[in-house]
């Protein structure tokens, strides 16, 4: 428990609004969006920068620690609070201005409490869109803490790319605000700070604002699944589809047959899509996309995907004849119930990971020889973006399996995975989802000493007071 | 001097062929492209990462400070000696291993001392290329160093957004290694070091190995001269043809008049394209290209271009009648030419600077208007990338002018031209050439002291020992 001065004093700085202690409130605010869930000595909802500020300012001159908190639909348990009841949320859902549209410079100033879904909507009648396209809807801020990625990453890359100006408020006992960056695009006059404060999960600084880049929205989309004459020809496969299609490619994600056929299973609404019923071991979801206009006399896309594949069936063994081009709307709502359905099939241990491009069918191909010998009776059911090496990697455990009353079976399993992904494979253990309090452990096990060393120095330079989930 | 033992001592550690100190061999070396020149203690050639980790760690022990210098083509004294002939040269120029391709993942393993033309003459066979295209011709050390942009960054970005991975060395005592990021796309786990080597000078380390994103080498490519109704009007002319190109537009660049002509007096291979002879006050040149390959029935990328200039001359008022498409090669020939052209004008007093894409024209207007009044009879040469926003703003002020002779006159001219563009404008006073001991002092008056603080704090925790020009 906190003292009750501390209360009293923090909602002075915030107002009734602005701080939340009754536990019904701040229920909401303990409980992450899939992992497990911890107890908040309070919720603090400050409005401004200057708020975020001054509660951070307060809480680091009293030792009080902090965990921030965006949208709360992050998977690595980065943004609840500890089990023990003395760490504050300090939540980012007020912060939802600016909202400073440049449409000359095709950028947006924006609160860091701001939804994605948000954010999009408001800027659909400029044609604009900010272009991380994820399954969840987080806030900014978040986004931001875990440099998102998701499914257009081969054409639009991650929020890294597409951020040109951040504030922040470091936890030191002034609670320092830092502007960093700005619209500019080419800017080099200095360290770019800004990057210290994207993808590490809150640990340096609390994000309050960010000027992020915008794209024009695709004005015409094409969408196909290819099935792989065989798993390993996939990469092959990728490097056809881009020779023949350059930037034209938007989307190349990877769906096993398991993950479709858990999501035609759990999710009413979807139908097989493919003719004979029999779902393939692996798909691949191509997509094409343009954002300028269709002009008159110009072929479809449509046409120009049906050609390009029919090329690519014809010049080599990489891809089987039933290949089609169907809807995307369609398309895409089997990629994106992948996740509900998998989830749905039993108990769910999922991991991020990713590759060198070429090595994801490799890795894939090694759990499915080995995982029997050393895991028996777990089903694997990947997917994820080929095109950029990342991989979903979901093991699903029936749901009545006596090994999860064994309180060390999923250390184990999780283990052993990272080991092959990491040490062999040269892989990542968060491709997308950086690091929380969920995977400490691999931080730790996988970050040589001298670069803990120096996130310490970092830590100790920016934001000493106790701030966020994570211990770089 | 410095003291013949550390000679031998590095000589040792370097062999013949390593180490440099014949006044005639370093001469290459104490010049830079285009600025002044200093005075080498000694030119140290390691030809691996650690034979710069072994240099670094004797110079760090025994005081010496270096400056690491890579294709040394920058244009701010960033790679040179000063004057003092204490500072050793730490050249880059043997770092030309590996040079490892993989075409799956479009990804290059590349020594630092490799220069931009020769990695992309090796890549052509493969139809890739690292898309940074630049005047100059540097080595990969000093692009990360400076984290060059050029002209295609409207559709690659700057070297930052291309570089998957780095190896660096420290100046400490041990001559610390760092490998920084490999080939993952997408990797979230823990702060992202790389990007505090990228843009700055080589003050917190020396890269030396590089790993880097290739992209698929264009394969059709039209261009056109637009000459707008009025230098007002450029930013609804870019917006305008971003709506109707969207990801075809690779190209956007500005030329002045005063530019063109420069460089149509001084560069006799050129001709000029107006058919009327006379040099327009503002000319864009816009590059589309695919990296797909034509396809029967597509239309050619000309007729493209050309299409989409009538619909944006019917529609608005942006664009003069004269807009033209021509040879991508002759048309890029002018483009290029211009910073020749300018040089040999006149004195040149050039700068670098970028703005939010809107406040271009703006800028450029306020220029013309106040400097007869300011700094009568120079001509402002500008040129350069309205479709990121940065411009090459050159001066030329007459050769014999007297004002030359005046030590304080290219100082005071300097100071209220950044006061303009950084402190009216909220401009960038080094948009892509980084910082060296050239504007050294606009660094010290425009960074904020909180992040200066936090540069000397970075500093201390990677390279507390006396590297690079640049004082952070």
């Amino acid at each position: 428990m906190i003292d009750e001065t501390h209360i009293e004093a923090l909602r002075s700085l915030l107002g009734v609004k602005g701080l939340l202690t009754a536990p019904a409130d701040m229920a909401g605010y303990e409980t992450g969006a899939r992992y497990d869930s911890g107890r908040a000595a309070f919720v603090a909802r400050p409005a401004s920068t200057s708020e975020v500020s001054a509660v951070v300012a307060y809480c680091v001159k009293n030792g009080i620690a902090l965990v921030p908190q965006s949208g709360n639909t992050g998977l690595v348990s980065g943004s609840t609070p500890d089990g023990s009841g003395t760490q504050g949320v300090l939540s980012l859902d007020r912060l939802v201005a600016p909202f400073e549209l440049d449409p000359v410079n095709r950028t947006l100033a924006a609160g860091a409490g701001l939804r994605l879904s948000e954010v999009n909507r408001r800027l659909e009648e400029e044609g604009l869109f900010f272009p991380i396209d994820l399954g969840a809807d987080p806030r900014l801020g978040g986004m931001l803490a875990t440099n998102t990625g998701g499914s257009r990453f081969l054409r639009y890359g991650d929020v890294r790319r597409n951020t040109l100006g951040l504030t922040v408020v470091l936890a030191d006992e002034a609670g320092t605000v830092l502007k960093l960056g700005s619209g500019l695009r080419k800017n080099n006059t200095g360290v770019d700070w800004k990057q210290l404060f994207i993808g590490t999960s809150g640990a340096f600084g609390v994000i309050t604002e960010c000027e992020l880049n915008l794209e024009p929205v695709p004005r015409q989309v094409a969408t196909a699944y290819l099935v792989p004459s065989a798993p390993e020809r996939v990469s092959d496969l990728l490097v056809a589809m881009e020779q023949a299609l350059g930037s034209y490619l938007s989307a190349f994600e990877g769906m096993s047959g398991n993950a479709i056929t858990a999501a035609l299973s759990h999710v009413p609404s979807l139908r097989n899509p493919f003719q004979s019923g029999v779902v393939p071991e692996f798909v691949i979801l191509a997509e094409i996309s343009r954002s300028s206009p269709s002009r008159e006399g110009e072929q479809p896309l449509d046409a120009v995907l049906e050609e390009v594949l029919g090329a690519v069936f014809e010049r080599a063994d990489t891809l089987l004849a039933d290949a089609f081009v169907g809807p995307p709307q369609e398309m895409w709502a089997l990629r994106h119930a992948l996740s509900e359905g998998v989830k749905h099939s039993g108990r769910l241990i999922a991991f991020d990971l990713s590759f060198r491009r070429g090595d994801i069918m490799r890795f894939l191909a090694r759990m499915k020889a080995e995982m029997p010998k050393q895991f028996p009776d777990i089903s694997i059911c990947d997917f994820g973006h080929i095109g950029d090496g990342g991989v979903h990697f979901n093991l699903v455990v029936p749901a009545e399996d006596p090994r999860l009353a064994d309180g060390g079976f999923e250390g184990r399993l999780r283990e052993w995975v990272f080991k092959v992904a990491v040490e062999d494979f040269g892989g990542s253990y968060s491709a997308e989802h950086a690091i929380g309090r969920k995977n400490q452990v691999f931080y730790d096990l996988y970050t040589p000493e001298a670069i803990r060393r120096l996130a310490a120095g970092l830590r100790e330079i920016t934001s000493p007071g106790p701030l966020g989930s994570v211990n770089f």
